[in-house]
């Protein structure tokens, strides 16, 4: 219910592993404490490279960064973008604290001593309540069962250890090819709530065993960043805690990508599919969600206009809602239209909304056309909604992805740090 | 429980009337089957001077504009500023309708005949579904009987009529003098959801027996709109319909208000008590709400990062949920005060809650301090909370008001059409 359905690309295959799908890096999850219930899942995890990593990250652009937002954004610059080790924990997010970043520097700090490597080389992401004093007892008391646990198949523990009110964990994984070298590309996301893209996203880890320079790493991740997780939307908050990490450790051996060449291009294209799906994957699984929904928007002006309409009509709660009951109240997707923040006739826009079981027009030149209620129910009562919107000034495009509104979301936004 | 605490202003008297409070102004409001079912209140009104009006009118800002904003703005165009009528309906917001532009003239039209005055004369406000057939004939058939029945004490009813979820009628009005003349300023609203400021606001009418040029007038509702309605946040989705209108007749027969005296500074402070107190009504009746929330940001470098940091804050759908739960989960405030779009020290900022049950400060110098759960559950389970934000940058300062997301809001939402 809560997979999405994976498109097809020539040349990459999806395949199991998560994180440890490349060569020569190893993960594992435990249950430390920091979460007060052994049941709550795990809440602690590590991902490891067997030999040190070309690194890049984006983070939030929130003017209040947790403490490790500051730590793994510092370690990248002392290290000149390399990094060895990821350790990341969930349920506390280490934001406001005046002990902050003395206390996501002794995380890194206890990982690394086990890890016999420099403290810079590690980086860390944390996610869960902003304010509240981060505990370091259970990761002293569990950082050594977390490094001797490192395993290959560690992959999932990881995955399931950052999450927060995920119904599931989120992972994909390519295999391609560079030059005759067998390539992997594989990460791990959390969402759920708290997600409004600007410039970073939720927790992400993504590894490779590419070869690239810190360089080309941090311009690929940047710029598909741009058209996955920043076109996420679950609630307009943006996070504290916003990370998204990549590290290479060039075992494939493929020759060193350090320009915009052929397997640049290979290789962003593979950070893309990975990308893209996990965001897909946490829309679907946005807080409370039931459904995941699709804006492409076509037609426009520039690329900033398709993608301000698009989010616009992805963000609006009240068409959330109506997606929540298949009740096409479809005047509300005009009306997000109207307020985007781009340039655009109102007068010349169409609306089509399709779905695995059917595609229904609703909007020709900017007004209603004459629809079946029951088929448009019909048509909505599928799991993934594509609302797709032609502008007519021009030929730029955009998407973005969402989620319904539901009272799931207002039921665990009530109760959360209960 | 849905009525706001009014605050006292020297000089200026709250009282009954509403948009009737003001010499010559009469009204009515009645079912005419716009909406379905009779039992669902009143669904059309009319708002008749018996002298012609200067008037003034501030309109949404969403490129796709219903009809009756193209029609009213065309109208006082056309009038140089005049008005004597303004005819509203519920239901039906007649956006988006290939007819739409001729409905809305045919509804000013039928009420023009009736008042023998030019169609230009009457202004038209509609708010409802958008994308749906307006029906002309409960208009037709119902026109003789509303203007039959306008009166003096017709406010409750036209107040009853442009109501869509909202759940009380929303009416205020005070009494001043200027120049040893009583002058009478009162207005009504509705509101509900779709409901994010930009330059404009819900459906308002506002009626004064004060003598003021065209031009005062629309200055005077510009600037106070900016400090009300357009501080007012529900949902983030702004309306194709958002209509402010004041009619001012004269027949206080104070000096004409023609440029920025004494005697316009309190025509202004009326107008903002009145369309401040609506702001809040709108705010606590908002779609689901059980809670009016109010933010005031102090110590701002511009009143544009203050407004811009009220804002965000008070449209956190997480800090909503939190509220709706008296929940003090308040590290999403300094999340949301984090991703406003202003310039400000993230290290700098101090947060104070209050109720009439009390007062707490949870952070300072932008870091969380110690509280009590149960103290902080306890002032927060009040039904008005003011969250008091104090930047480190500057003198400039701004107030928004908004609400509580709750269960209500999704079920309201996810079956409105029904």
């Amino acid at each position: 219910m809560k997979d999405v359905k994976k498109i097809s690309y020539d040349g990459y295959k999806y395949i199991d592993g998560g994180v440890c799908a490349a060569k020569g890096f190893r993960a594992n999850g435990l249950y430390s404490g920091i979460k007060a219930n052994p049941s709550e899942k795990y809440d602690l995890c590590l991902v490891v490279s067997d030999v040190l990593c070309n690194a890049a990250g984006v983070f939030t652009q929130n003017k209040v960064q947790a403490a490790p937002v500051t730590v793994s954004k510092s370690h990248l610059k002392a290290t000149g973008g390399k990094a060895k080790a990821f350790i990341l924990n969930s349920k506390n997010a280490n934001a406001c604290n005046p002990d902050g970043i003395e206390k996501s520097e002794k995380m890194c700090s206890l990982a690394a001593e086990r890890l016999c490597i420099p403290s810079e080389q590690v980086l860390i992401a944390q996610t869960g309540v902003i304010g509240q004093t981060m505990p370091i007892e259970p990761i002293e008391n569990n950082i050594d069962s977390l490094v001797y646990g490192l395993s290959e198949n560690g992959n999932e523990k990881a995955a399931i250890a950052i999450m927060t009110t995920d119904t599931v964990k989120k992972e994909v994984a390519v295999e391609f090819t560079l030059g005759g070298k067998v390539c992997h590309l594989g990460g791990m996301g959390k969402g759920s709530g708290m997600i409004c893209p600007n410039m970073a996203t939720t927790l992400n880890v993504i590894t490779t065993d590419c070869a690239i320079t810190s360089e080309m790493l941090q311009k690929a991740l940047s710029d598909v960043v741009k058209v996955t997780y920043n076109c996420l939307y679950v609630d307009g908050d943006q996070s504290t805690n916003d990370t998204c990490a990549v590290m290479a450790n060039g075992l494939a051996e493929n020759s060193v990508i350090d320009s915009e060449n052929e397997d640049y291009a290979a290789f962003k294209q593979a950070l893309y599919i990975v990308m893209s799906n996990i965001t897909k994957m946490l829309a679907k699984d946005g807080e409370g969600a039931t459904k995941l929904l699709e804006c492409n928007v076509t037609g426009a002006k520039t690329e900033k206009d398709a993608l301000a309409v698009a989010k616009s009509v992805i963000s609006s709660d009240l068409l959330k809602c109506a997606m929540f009951a298949s009740d096409a109240n479809v005047g509300r997707i005009a009306c997000a239209i109207g307020y985007a923040d781009a340039d655009f006739d109102p007068a010349g826009f169409s609306v089509v909304l399709e779905s695995s079981k059917g595609s229904i027009k609703f909007f020709e030149k900017g007004a209603i056309m004459p629809f079946s209620e029951d088929e448009a129910a019909e048509m909505l009562s599928d799991d993934e909604i594509k609302i797709n919107v032609t502008l007519s000034d021009g030929d730029a495009k955009a998407t973005a992805w969402g989620c319904d509104l539901t009272y799931e979301y207002i039921k665990i936004n009530a109760d959360y740090r209960t």
